[in-house]
């Protein structure tokens, strides 16, 4: 029953979101000697305006950078 | 000001979210001996394609299953 | 697969430890409509001095009113 | 490389959410001694009925302090 | 900045914890299409008297098991 | 009831997390709008060997460092 949480920018397709899945679950099995059945995950995505690095938005810092 | 974090699939009544909120809180308060005041919840809905069980999207699960 | 986690104070038996995973898995089961078998819980034990309530340190209020 | 993740209601404007990013970088970073560079913040808005507080939805909370 | 937090059992060796922090930080890395150097993971050890799965402490389902 | 979680290092002194909490209390109630009374702040310290940054963990990071 482990559980990995990702946070993240938007995934923008399924096709990733399985590539995302099914790797991190492939990691924690190998890691802690486990079935991948017992492991879950959990894909959180976040707009660019509600996360911050280095004390500024991430919309802010990609608005900046699509004006340079 | 103990804190219950459920993540889970999309809860579709407010009556079945009102009754999540009041048993997980009189849960910890009576585990706690705390008043029920300062217990909070927190109820976060993920869709099934941000969900992995075993390495698998719970959306691709789903699909398969209605397939069948 | 969904899970439950809790942050509170130290739970001082694991009797209580019990009784908290057995209660809160039973409601999220009941208002999911699934099995408890795929329900986690994850309890945290938080020291007094990592928690904040109105600004101030759990340690200092409970250190306030042992003094009165 | 800490991460601070603030839940709480929705925040109604980008200003605001800068002002939280801006703030809570300054105090981490000032306490811990490190540059603000590596400091993260996430922002979770929460719907009311998503949220409970001793035992009770916010949006029931909110529901009951407009009718009266 | 994505995040990754794992919850899990004790991991008992650090070449077990690199394994683990450079297998999901590569994951996340290819997915999002970012440098790994924005990735952070954080590891969580859990003992087994603070985790349930399907009402049940992870201590007892253990125990039970040993007894047999 | 909004809460903050910030996840960092050990804080070395208990006047080092007052201040973080009373700094972070202060940003998120004067955000929201709301009294500091309502707002709860959790600190989580995590081990060196416990974070990974870039795909490797911070002990390692730490130790080469003070290697060179």
């Amino acid at each position: 029953m482990p559980t990995i949480v990702v946070d993240g920018p938007r995934i923008p397709s399924i096709e990733l979101k399985r590539k995302m899945v099914e790797g991190l679950t492939d990691v924690a099995a190998d890691v802690y000697g486990f079935d991948r059945k017992i492991i879950h995950v959990l894909i959180r995505e976040n707009a660019p305006e509600n996360v911050g690095s280095g004390g500024r938005l991430i919309a802010d810092i990609h608005a900046e950078r699509s004006e340079t």
